[in-house]
């Protein structure tokens, strides 16, 4: 990219997915996303009894690795971190860096990770590499579908107001007819009107587990109506947005055919 | 907006959102809006008996300080009403308008927040309040979603009729298919087609409860051809509303790129 | 519409849908559907024990009530079907008439309704009313509708052949997965593969039920699978209808735009 | 099709779907096609114990029966297979043909079906015939349709991992806070997140046993929002398929409209 690269510049640019006009991940990028990958699958099964019991130490040296890993990522960004763009010292670049909110995340981590009683404590908080995904993820092909689906969710936020302030009168209006139909039947289950509520979305979202449900007639009659009146409502937010980042993707692919010539990026 | 405006002018500019032509909701309606969710969601946390023996008296203040807004509210209106556009007293204006559906709503909200006995009575009652806020969102952006959603129900009136028959005539298909095969297995369930459309309903919105479902093989092959053929069928009715409101929304948001001068309202 | 229309010729064009050009149904036409809307609603009704123990007097007169009105309108048709365009002698007309599939299913309705050891004996019999409705509903806007559906189905034939093929393969494999995975451990629900498709067309169609679901891990990580994969696959071919049906009712409502000249028909 | 055609050649032309140029089935490939699916159908019901219990003689019979006719087939294709086009000896074009993974998959089911000890062991092996349909239906018109299907797939590969990526981050999301809410609750069902993944998993797909679901009050708001938040997110996927496969048939049919002179195969 730079004939006159050096190591550092070199690292940077490796690195740095920022640093790249294409927004294309490099090669150490994308391996770094598979350990993060790694690494939270690992956190993931690292709550499970049955695997920690006869695992233990396979699992905590794992967990060890993946902590040096992106310890020696870390002190490497830090280090190249001088290379990014703007005027002013080495240093001070990268004290700007890591103060940034994803390298703060990526310090929480490699902490995390480290320090033995903080990984016994809290296996949840090694979640927050999710986050570290998605600073790498803001970049390329990714990027644009993500952008695509925020804009989508942007300009039909009117429809979705209005669906979703149905859905919610649906709920509500389903939930104050079981109170008032089953509320005496059923106290537990229908004894009030917030009570109702994990029926009523529990049923209009068509998950319907069955943990309550109506047993007097008049209670069913009100809930088939509510079920027949309401299915798809609740899902109507979520069928919008779906259209409208469809229709995104498809201007973007219509807008890609004409070649944009991909300038490299100003240093 | 006006130069000589009084202060029962400014008051009507301010409380009555159909004074202005641009149909925005001014800071006290906004304000009002957010009170009445409050008091609805005051209502409905209410009827859980778990709340409200431990907070009796927090509840009935709130509920009479909610009741005193809303008073206010009322008879600052009714006082304003005076200034509303057309001829005649005063009085006769302030009249006229207490007789409208919404102003009617408005009083009895009124009076059951503050009224004690009716407070204890019917906490269900209080959730008329549901028709104020319709009385306010009438106006304004959410009130053009909501026009685009009914047009496109009645547009497409005779596509939900067919798909509603459809639909209906599944559900009754189904249910006698599994009265049929399982009525004498399960009189409970199945005993009757009344009994079995519980059944199929719930089967084909999806939902599912599992409290009644076939144990014969017949009935069970029976059910699945109804669920793999029924599936969607009973969803689509809503399927055709999501897409005429999104085509609706869709051509609203075009329409408007043309900017429209918002002259104000004539008085 | 006729200047010396006779008695017959007027029943002809009350009684007979297909009479009118403009497919619209006459007043009687449209009381004939309520009545089979009634009548239809009580013989579901009919089949509860609950209801027909204490009302068995009444449900006996009504139906025969039905039974009478279904007659009559059945021998004025009769009657005026000698009116039916075409040669030949009126008694001629008329046998042609009652040999048509609708002509014979009204027959079998009045039959059902008038002999009382039938009555008592198949009550799902009279649902055979719907057909006389389908009969009726031929006719007019509700037509065009439905036609636009079936239209939309011929058109779509391989998308639903494909989509078709898909879903039921992936109720094959999901059911064969779950067979391998639970089949020893629950042999009631996974001891076979038809078994074990009740399970899989009841979780791929979203119902669940839950009488039915697996206990161990490899059981639920199959099934998690497949749910995740095979979610709205199922759904897929009604998804196509879906659109294709809308489209076509589009279409229509942009063709009717240009006024069509609705000519009396030739008789 | 060709006026010297010998008896291999007919046979050839017969049996080898790829020897069509209009890419048609022939009856013979048809009457495979339902030899196939006719035994693939006693593959599965075979797996029923009660059916087969009683039927044993009948099914090994049909099972040998079916063994025989593929046996047929396979022998007149390896002798056909002469005729492929491409220089070579006779017996080198068949040897070739048979390397090929059709070919293998038709040998493995025949000598499945026909040797007894196999058929006994395993009878989820001969569900292997569901291949032998795959190689007959690459062709016709049902080749488009699949071809449009992957071909919308691929397409839309972006948008299906934003779409899918979200859907997962949802289940760990919905997992996690399920876990820590209920996890010293119901530890059986919310002990760890993979654990919770299984509750996650058959929520977001709105398929909802029932079998676990939350019981504390923090539990069931947080299932609630999680239900609520990600309706359809889940879905999403397959409805862009769905979207992208209906847009592709369209074309498929408005460019089919122009006609295409269908050429005959170059021999």
């Amino acid at each position: 990219m730079t004939t006159k690269a050096t190591l550092r510049r070199r690292v940077y640019l490796e690195l740095f997915a920022s640093a790249r006009s294409d927004g294309k991940l490099t090669r150490t990028n994308r391996m770094i996303v598979v350990f993060i990958l790694m690494s939270v699958a690992l956190a993931i099964v690292g709550t499970e009894r049955q695997v920690t019991v006869d695992n233990r130490t396979v699992l905590r040296w794992a967990e060890f690795g993946f902590g040096v890993i992106f310890l020696v990522e870390y002190v490497a960004r830090f280090w190249a971190a001088a290379e990014r763009p703007g005027g002013g010292a080495a240093m001070r670049k990268r004290v700007d860096w890591a103060l940034t909110f994803f390298a703060l995340v990526d310090l929480a981590v490699v902490i995390a990770s480290l320090v033995p009683f903080l990984v016994t404590g809290a296996p949840i908080f090694r979640l927050v590499r999710l986050f570290r995904l998605a600073s790498l993820l803001r970049f390329g092909e990714f990027s644009n579908a993500l952008r695509a689906l925020s804009a989508a969710i942007v300009e039909r936020r009117y429809d979705l107001a209005v669906t979703g302030a149905l859905a919610g009168l649906l709920v509500l209006v389903g939930a104050t007819a079981l109170y008032w139909a089953e509320g005496s039947e059923q106290p537990e289950a229908f004894g009030s009107i917030p009570r109702a509520m994990w029926w009523s979305i529990i049923t209009l979202t068509t998950v319907g587990y069955g943990d309550v449900s109506p047993v007097t007639t008049i209670g069913k009659v009100l809930a088939a109506i509510v079920a027949l009146g309401g299915i798809g409502l609740v899902a109507m937010p979520t069928g919008i947005i779906a259209a409208a980042f469809s229709d995104a993707m498809q201007r973007h692919r219509e807008a890609r055919v004409v070649p944009s010539s991909a300038a490299p990026e100003k240093l």
